[in-house]
């Protein structure tokens, strides 16, 4: 247990020591590490269900019914679970792997690999505290049995809030935080760290439906968009609308929406026209069965409002008019641009990406949705036989890429 | 001129507007730029030698011998670098590259392409403010006669350390800070912002010089990385020798260096087994005719010592030893690992990166010797037919990787 600020580095500090002897591993011992934390997960599956059913119970009316459903666990949710880390270790090793190749100068290579980006801060909600002090056991448990070189140093465990904020402030000993939770959670951490942070705090995504567009497509994308699962970040929140759709189609399109449960609120011209109940304000998350409906002069200015009031996450043009999608999906600077396809594909499982470790709408290092790539960065290996610069008269220069095999 | 926090705020956005202005052009348009700003820069090579000139006077006797050295230009230095804008011009348009494609489901697509990062703010030392504006007005002028949809707002002029610590907290409106300075600038810079900084503050290299080093090499290694170029990041700062070389193999080692007017400190151990005189601290950047030499007994204290006192900028061990080699360069935890090769390697012309952006020990994003691509984030484009997720029942998912053709 940590509980000074002296106490939080020398956590990370360890971490960060314990994280180059799991790289210096051979690939092989990796692996059986992650197949004892997957038969370790199952073996212990009735002790997690009943430490769950303890958090479910104590966090009860202190938050929202759709966070109190994420914090269940559902009934194959281990099973799943500790297929999902198999899956993981029968990949690829992501370690180490060669992404470039060059001949610098004659007998002098320089190779770029794959590396761990390093110490990670994971930030959950305190609804979980008893789930996760289990799930931190069993998984430092198999750890320091496949590898006690390793050892449970590896993950520390982080217990409360005091500890996190002491934690937020070591940037030079962690490389990155990944927070799961509310966006007040996220907008939190990233108000109180200058680490990076991995994720988002608004999902304000957009749907654009074009002059061009088939009713039909407009109607099921928005419909799915909106109603598959309103709570998650890749919902859509707004729907712009070229107006010379306004009458029948549009019509047709709000009355789908209003028929699901969807109520439909008007942005400022929208409200006037159709006579919809306005928004809010005009850049709102809802994550619930509401949605903003805008009309727009054309596609320029619906790019100009998504790129004026949107958070980057998600946008998609509905429209049969290939000219303006290759437009919309060349201008819009958003993480992920779809084309007619629901904004709630974009998700890390449907991106076939396996684990998702979060979506992130920072623009450095990951964006959209992140796997295991995420948390990856690169090193320059350079091999030679005595190389000198001598002010670049030392080699002879040839920068000849090199077969990667 | 910008004079207030609005203001700043201002300039930053309007960058931003401008620089999707820039994303949307043709890549024949953005070629065009790019010649037409080398040209300018050579049209005008007495007018920036002459604001040079104008710094470099006012800078004299105010900053150290050395960094006067990096402000005066050289003669032939517009030239090349006009050549070097040619050359990014010709190079492969580095927007939209595709990455990857994945089929999601039957027609359902997925592409993962590059993107430009999005607003820089790009930090030079106060001494070349004459020769920086002119830079500006040239650069400036040459977007808005080739695209004048661009605009001259693309590229802000800051003139003052008021405006620097306003821009420093747009975390929300600046993507990335490339400091190109001190030590002490980039220091400053990364304690007051939350921007993600791509450089690095320190450069304390390590060469390890193993039992089994070839002794010619290692002399030949040790003295180009110290003598070179002493006051560049990727000069060597201490020597770690193993310590069954003391005795004639280490001695002739430190004349080579003194007989190159080297001064040898010497680490805790070494300083006593050899008479050196003792280095100012463990963790020491000389950026100077001067280095640490220090006793280490074997490769994994060597290791331990630059994991414990490095900086995570470029490391080499020196040896005939094959299996020691492979261990340091899969072990050691730094940007740059060289085996058998000068410090001085780590440069981003040096590695065939064309324009060199600079050096980065940060763990995210771009690290080592960044060029043009460490300013690239990626967006994910998804074109599909109408598909919605349905509780993921909607599609039936492929995941099959398609060819990048």
């Amino acid at each position: 247990m940590v509980t000074d600020s002296q106490g939080s580095r020398e956590m990370a500090v360890k971490a960060r020591s314990a994280s180059r002897a799991l790289q210096a591993l051979r690939s092989e011992d990796r692996v059986a590490i992650l197949n004892r934390i997957a038969d370790s997960l199952e073996q212990h599956e009735q002790q997690i269900m009943a430490e769950n059913a303890v958090d479910v119970a104590a966090a009860g009316g202190t938050i929202s019914d759709s966070l109190l459903q994420r914090l269940v666990l559902k009934p194959n949710k281990i099973h799943q679970l500790a297929d999902g880390i198999r899956a993981i270790a029968k990949q690829e090793e992501p370690v180490g792997r060669l992404l470039s190749r060059l001949e610098v100068a004659e007998g002098l290579v320089l190779d770029k690999v794959t590396s761990p980006i390093g110490v990670l801060l994971i930030k959950g909600g305190k609804e979980a505290t008893r789930s996760n002090a289990l799930l931190h056991q069993l998984i430092v448990d198999a750890v320091a049995e496949v590898a006690p070189g390793v050892g449970r140093d590896l993950i520390g465990l982080v217990t409360s809030r005091h500890e996190i904020d002491e934690l937020l402030k070591l940037h030079d000993v962690i490389d990155l935080v990944i927070p799961r939770g509310s966006n007040q959670l996220v907008s939190y951490i990233q108000a109180h760290t200058k680490i990076p942070v991995l994720g988002h705090a608004d999902g304000i995504c957009h749907i654009y439906v074009d002059t061009a567009a088939d009713p039909a497509k407009a109607r099921r994308v928005c419909l799915d968009a909106k109603v598959d699962y309103p709570a998650a970040c890749n919902a859509v929140e707004k729907i712009l609308v070229h107006d010379s759709l306004v009458g029948e189609q549009l019509n047709s399109l709000v009355k789908a929406l209003q028929d699901a449960g969807v109520t439909v609120h008007g942005g400022e011209r929208a409200a006037a026209a159709l006579g919809l109940p306005p928004a809010p304000s005009v850049r709102h998350e809802y994550s619930s069965l509401d949605v903003t409906v805008e009309l727009v002069g054309g596609l320029g200015e619906a790019i100009d409002h998504i790129h004026t009031h949107g958070s980057g996450h998600t946008e998609c043009i509905v429209t049969e008019d290939q000219a303006a999608a290759d437009d919309f999906l060349r201008r819009v600077d958003s993480a992920c641009v779809f084309h007619n396809a629901s904004t709630r594909f974009s998700d890390g499982y449907r991106f076939g990406l396996g684990a998702e470790v979060g979506i992130s709408t920072a623009r450095i290092h990951a964006r959209g949705p992140v796997g295991v790539e995420g948390l990856l960065t690169t090193r320059y290996l350079m091999r030679g036989t005595g190389q000198a610069v001598e002010k670049d008269k030392g080699v002879q220069y040839t920068f000849k890429p090199l077969p990667l095999s």
